[in-house]
């Protein structure tokens, strides 16, 4: 049977590099084309010469038409704004489109405007899905278009949506913890990504600012049926994958540890990428590294009687690429773990 | 003038390590005696080949005789438990006594005890002083016994203990999410500070019970004037200095940024070793390792309208022995930044 | 068809855990029975957490009987000693052996024993194969007992050897300046592998006493037909896994670059685990980490004239566990690249 | 009685911050002037908010004019050719200047030419002297014009020259591998400069082409009396400081490890920045991070008899801004370990 043809737009970057990987060994797919405005006509193993025997194509320039000419599915691994200027000729030419950017997260465009800029085709907000796939998968299935989570929301909505939905934490009391590997920046070399800058520091960065918190928000309020705002600081570790999540909420009147674990259990006892540790145990960011998983961990604090919900991802994979590909997975009807069943690395 | 004679007792641990480096450039400090009960009779330079032309000296055992004999000053770099069985011994010979254990931290005998063990000389924990060098000077100076604080208490109280004090911040909403360097778990070799387990790392540990919460907690209800429990989860990061805390809270009613600022501004405009970081700045471990600053920063989350504060130190050092010798340098009417003034590094 | 029965004994060291990891993921290969004298009983999953959901074994103790009984090939990754004690009989029940200790890598008795202790199965030594696969395919393929190269002769030996049976290199001006990193010291808890020792932190180590030599250069002269002997320097990075080596030689009278470059595509130009990088591009660790390449660049020094060699792999898969599945492919015809195959992470 | 005024040009690089460490911390000097062509205006704190509290200067635009007003003495941490373009009219102001890049570094113009540009000022090459302090402290005593040696030169030429002069090695069969941590790439942030690249990475760099080749090679010619050519290959390590080389050489005919050990003892037994590391000890960059120490160690290959020499240097201190001041110490008779004398970091 033809396999299903996949092209990464921006595909040097590294989000784009990890659907490189992924698409690179999925059984069920054949990558066709990648594509670079800035590396046009450059041979990808001299970009990534880890991949060396594996990817033979070039970068092609970023065309839509050729790109709509070569694919069924087409990854938007591009900055905001450079998405939603494609992606509506790939999906009038056909196309089912995974955007991984924050172009299409948004149900309401007000939230999208006041952290990004104008949206250029606010009419397909509604039609895309938010590609949560272990909360959204009926709808992931159906969609032409999908907004791929951001990082850090993935990592702190996983763990907390069941819990709202539930009605077992007081929404008044939601702070996210976040901490990402260096990775998260990007491959942009800055004085922010200079090693010298990253090794052996520790430290929050865009405090009460980052673009993550409205994502963040609207998908707990949508859950929640009324408006939640999170308290939630992003912090920079200092290696190059991995994202760990913790967050503080005290629990709704009457509800107790045995609820939370019971919601989780019923919410992702048949998750095949959710990990869950009962007993308090603490997700290590290392167990999940180059995987699709996320870890769950959870306890209540004896002393102040606050739930205490852990979790930790790769963010290159789980909070990126490897969750694209879990939605094309849904979308097209494949094994929702093809190409991510890799044996993780046990150190 | 006669130097003060100083010995450090259990000088082979990081803590006792860094009280060596930091007497032996002490202008006003003889270090004569270092001990070790497991490594007596060992040049110290083999031990830490870095010091080689700095300490001449060989491991004591750890004997209250021959430290009685040979100092003025013994810092007590030792674990819980041995340190008080050796100084009411030491106090009793004239000495004064810096105790870096959590043997002499607790007013509150009964929270020492459920934590670590049955206190063996709990009549001198009224008279022991919490050694937390910018709120207890004045009691510093005077004491014969100095109780150490423990390093994740430094890093939260010292921002938080101004605003608790001047009532700004609502105390049931206290949240403390902390990150140290694996210098924190000491000098042991287990499989918790095996490189292989901690580099590419980030995880939580002892969540909901780090022996450094009562410790916390007793330090706030005083300053409360009543029972405060915090939240507090402490994290591993794969470096080997600094420590990382982010404290949430809401902010009392009325209370506001300005206040918040001017609170700190005034607790801590002329504390040597305290740098405010104002406009939303975020402390950065970088910036403080190998140095006994604390560097604060905070900001009110716009979404959420809760109060972010930040701290930075060098677990070791500000977290440790740095504030030891502060509180001997206090205790002996020294410059209170005497052998603490190196120029830190950029980098 | 029955898939074949593979036994890792010694599981839960890091050589154990990649081997865990490979053939858990090999088509070919069930994994039927994994052993650790100390941790037995033991979910495996609770050792190494990164592997839950993929293996739900829990270690055997490591019995002879028990493995002969349920294994049809056996790889021992053992200490020094351990290995001989159990392979005669694993052997004698029909089993095959990769093993990945010392004990059968040399010929020469007397060189096995004057640097590790008597042989107590030399009668094995001869028929025993060294396997490393691109040098010794044919070997491996009808053997019955495979003696695992070490990662250091590894990494020195697939450059040099072409060469030097070539005769284009001389033979008395062999230097090997060689790299590990942390995961090479193994997974016991020692000064050695504590984080605060190793992070920030380049050093040689076992200068002019590192047990690889003698394994280095018995194949060295075997393959001169002379007595070879190499200068081999190692030296241990901050980082988990990866080893690279630069080898110093100076060319034989009348060979050139080119003729080093046709003898090493000659030899690899077919090798799926040999990636040959011209025009003098160096090997990276990074390109190699997790995989089972060999990474081999060169360039001819133009002040000195010497040859330099460069190689990179990853110490435990090319440089251990991956070698040994690799074996154990030739030995029973699967293809060679059988579970070894995961397409490697850009970054 | 009043300090020497000293200026440092260029003092927003590594090299530069280091400088301004330094001297902000050096007994007899006066740091008064701070430039930068491109941050001109800037607060130093700004830039390294590690200095907050030590250094209140802003920068200033880089003008010789300015600087000949303000200095007595002048450390150039410009690049190459810029500190050519400078230097001249600091020394026709009375100035005396060390500069840090390699303009005055060499004595063989052609040399300088074929590696770096053609020279503007080549008429001070031969005043200018060569600042490898432990080396030629009579010369620098009285330069007014110092060539501060290359990092690299530094580690190699330490160990070696001693020996090169005495006559004990084998001068056709030289062989420096060298490993430099991050910080020696500079402050600019490129590909090879992102955390994520050097992260977890260790690799060969400009094998057979490194500028550091020819400017060895001329001082162990000096010292030989002959042409001499190492071969020369630097390593890229994934720390921020750091520098360790590993240099092979054979004896000469009837030198043996004793003479090595006198030969070296001589030379450097009252080297207050030298430590030589008996016993075939090997030296560890942690272990002189920070400091201008140079630990040397040696030992003789027992299987090859090839001597095997080793040093460690923090690449931005003894390699480079510490060397400086220790010339700057010797040009104006301070105590040669005026302002470099602060007490190692244990770990």
């Amino acid at each position: 049977m033809a396999k299903l043809r996949a092209a990464v737009v921006g595909a040097t970057g590294y989000a784009g590099a990890e659907l490189v990987r992924i698409l690179v060994g999925h059984p069920d797919v054949d990558l066709t084309l990648i594509t670079s405005r800035k590396q046009a006509g450059q041979d990808y193993e001299t970009i990534y010469p880890a991949l060396k025997k594996f990817v033979r194509l070039a970068c092609a320039d970023s065309d839509t038409a050729v790109v709509a000419e070569n694919a069924d599915v087409a990854f938007l691994a591009l900055p905001h704004k450079a998405s939603m200027a494609m992606a509506p000729g790939l999906l009038g030419a056909g196309l089912r489109v995974v955007d991984l950017s924050a172009d299409f997260r948004f149900k309401n465009q007000a939230a999208y405007e006041a952290h990004y800029q104008p949206h250029s085709c606010a009419h397909l907000l509604q039609a895309a899905v938010y590609g949560l796939c272990e909360r959204f998968a009926n709808q992931i299935a159906r969609a032409d278009l999908i907004g791929n989570p951001g990082c850090y929301p993935t990592s702190v909505l996983l763990p907390l949506l069941p819990l709202v939905e539930a009605g077992l934490v007081d929404l008044t009391t939601l702070v996210a913890d976040c901490k990402s590997g260096v990775s998260g920046a990007g491959r942009e070399a800055t004085s922010t990504t200079h090693f010298c800058h990253v090794n052996e520091s520790f430290k929050p960065y865009k405090v009460g600012g980052h673009r993550h918190t409205p994502e963040i928000d609207e998908n707990l309020s949508i859950a929640a049926g009324e408006s939640v705002k999170i308290t939630f600081v992003p912090h920079l570790i200092p290696m190059t994958r991995g994202m760990q999540s913790t967050i503080y909420t005290k629990l709704s009147a009457g509800a107790d540890e045995p609820q939370v674990r019971q919601c989780l259990e019923s919410a992702y006892g048949d998750a095949p990428f959710i990990r869950l540790l009962a007993g308090g145990r603490a997700p290590d960011t290392l167990n999940v590294r180059g995987t699709n998983f996320c870890d769950i961990g959870w306890a209540v604090d004896p002393g102040s009687g606050r739930l205490i919900l852990m979790s930790a991802i790769d963010n290159l994979v789980k909070g990126a690429a490897g969750q694209a590909v879990q939605n094309m997975n849904l979308m097209f009807g494949f094994a929702e773990t093809a190409g991510l069943d890799a044996v993780p690395y046990p150190l």
